[in-house]
């Protein structure tokens, strides 16, 4: 027997059509492993909508969106101009997935969707980091389980409805990709004390780094990065820092219980870093990388986002070019990398794929 | 309010004892952000076990197996000679931690513990390799939910029953230690075509060969080894490669979703490596390192464990002394490598009480 899930696309960009294509890939693998079949009842991007009776057959929205047609004028279910957070309001779905481009100074229009999704009762994945990043504690406590659970009566302030056991509002997507660095840090490090998290989150720059290094300018690196369909919308969120900044930011609330924001970030991006820098860095043993860094002193953490030189046994100075690493400093589970290989959009909206799977098993 | 879980522990070697130290220090954190008090209601080693009215103080056994003590003489509760699934069959509590010597013709006796507690009703956490390695399916059918859960009436075989999700028999700690090797797999690369798995995944052996790449003789290694306290009892089970082939079994069984036993594993160990060996790659640009390798070949694996000379840039060639590794080539999740550096049992014991959490959480 298989069970059927409903789910509504916010955003059809690289990750939201990537999610797309999974679904065909995947669908014979989502029924034989998991028993999961998923249908799309919704739809939504800067154009409008599209939903209404019956469900949308995922693999000709696609086809429509590749050929340059924006959702609100997809055939029959379409409506041309209807914001996102409408479509949420009316579509009849289990899951909302959101990957809308990110908003830093408001989180819309996806904070107003998971908003909606939430009171809705529905379970909702994020790709898009904007309404994290601007509401962490607000959705989360709309996101917890209503039922009383053995976990959930514990005292643990933010911690436990931080947790994954019964959370109906994911978003492994967000802190890079495929790696499962949310899931290691809440599910795995357990009870751990983490005194220190050294990650290169940002992909664009340590590609763009990467490039420098090999030859490349500057602009002819990020023309490259933004080829490859995982640079920010504006660049200036890789540049600047301010994505790698953002993930530090999910990384403090969902693992370290701290609730931070952007403003507790000392941002550094790498927009003066030039080649001679990378060059006498490597006279010297060292490679530099924008490093994303949380340091706990006393009772709290210090957050950073640094272009650094690194010596090269550190282990971030192995991360290359697409590739993006954490480090886990911990007291009773030692020193813990992980580093992924991840080329364009398909981990991302594979990461949201997990999130589906893992909101049911 | 805190919710109070009963534990029994059968096996109080270095990672019974170390676990027993983590519920002295990590008793406030587990309190605070998991809302969990353990107790320990029962304890077994070869010498006997200890049970009864109220609870065991587990500092107090603690110093009393450190004392040189077995638990068969613990003053009031103590059972000399009870075997430990007499301990399982009558205690009254919620989960079983098993940690005892891995057994790996028979499982024995861990198997038959963890099947009274399963019977009881009970969960369970294995430390212990033997029972998964002997009796993987019978121990995943006597775990499985009885209730009815969603995903458990997929068509999916084997993979649902190996899942994580109401599963209430765990292993993280088996394979690595707190490296969430098995999580990762399990939990996070859902959905992927798993192409590739190669993995260092025995200390003992890494340790060895880094020490005698600095010039340490074998035996002397293997003595350092030794005093680490996270050698196998029996050395011949790493140095001749079947603690990782163990490790490699188990990766099949649950997250490749292979039937394999140990026989399906061609296992060659370090024994026959020298010094001369070592130095030899080294002068190639190579590094040798005891590799676990699982490698798809149209619908099945090929399972091995050898010694292997690995480029330097081979990602497993920067996992050194202490430290194991594993790198997962996948379809839609890149590649992915993950790193632990942990020393003694402090970590395996570690990753029993994430287990234990998980359960709830």
């Amino acid at each position: 027997m298989t069970q059927t899930m409903r789910v509504a696309l916010v955003g059809l960009g690289n990750v939201g059509r990537a999610f797309l294509e999974l679904m065909t890939i995947k669908r014979r693998v989502l029924r034989e492993r998991y028993g999961l079949e998923l249908v799309l009842t919704g739809a939504a991007d800067s154009s409008g909508a599209a939903f209404g009776a019956g469900h949308i057959d995922h693999a000709n929205l696609l086809r429509h969106k590749r050929a340059g047609h924006g959702v609100g004028q997809y055939p029959r279910l379409g409506h041309r101009g209807m914001p996102a957070a409408e479509m949420v309001r009316q579509v009849e779905a289990d899951v909302l997935l959101e990957a809308s481009p990110v908003n830093l100074r408001t989180g819309q229009p996806g904070l107003d969707c998971v908003r909606i999704a939430l009171q809705r009762g529905m379970s909702v994945v994020l790709a898009n980091k904007g309404p994290l990043v601007v509401a962490y504690r607000e959705l989360m406590d709309m996101a917890a389980p209503t039922l009383p659970s053995p976990v959930l009566t514990g005292n643990g302030g933010g911690w436990l409805k931080a947790g994954w056991g019964s959370q109906r509002l994911r978003f492994s997507a967000t802190v890079c990709g495929a790696l499962p660095v949310l899931n290691m840090g809440q599910r795995d490090l357990v009870a751990c004390d983490i005194q220190r998290v050294e990650g290169i989150l940002n992909s664009t720059t340590n590609y763009i780094l990467s490039a420098m290094e090999a030859g490349h300018s500057f602009d002819q690196a990020l023309r490259e990065a933004q080829a490859e369909g995982v640079a920010e919308a504006d660049p200036a969120l890789d540049i600047q820092g301010w994505d790698a900044a953002n993930k530090l930011v999910i990384i403090a609330n969902a693992v370290l219980g701290v609730p931070a924001t952007l403003k507790d970030v000392d941002v550094l991006g790498i927009q003066d870093i030039t080649p001679d820098d990378l060059a006498a860095a490597r006279a010297r043993g060292q490679r530099v990388k924008l490093v994303a860094v949380a340091h706990r002193q006393n009772d709290t953490y210090r957050f950073s986002v640094h272009p650094a030189a690194l010596p090269l046994d550190h282990p971030l100075a192995s991360v290359s070019g697409w590739e993006m690493g954490i480090v886990w400093h911990t007291d009773i589970m030692g020193v813990q990398f992980a580093r992924v290989d991840e080329r364009g959009p398909i981990p991302t909206a594979a990461a949201m794929l997990r999130d589906l799977v893992n909101l049911y098993a």
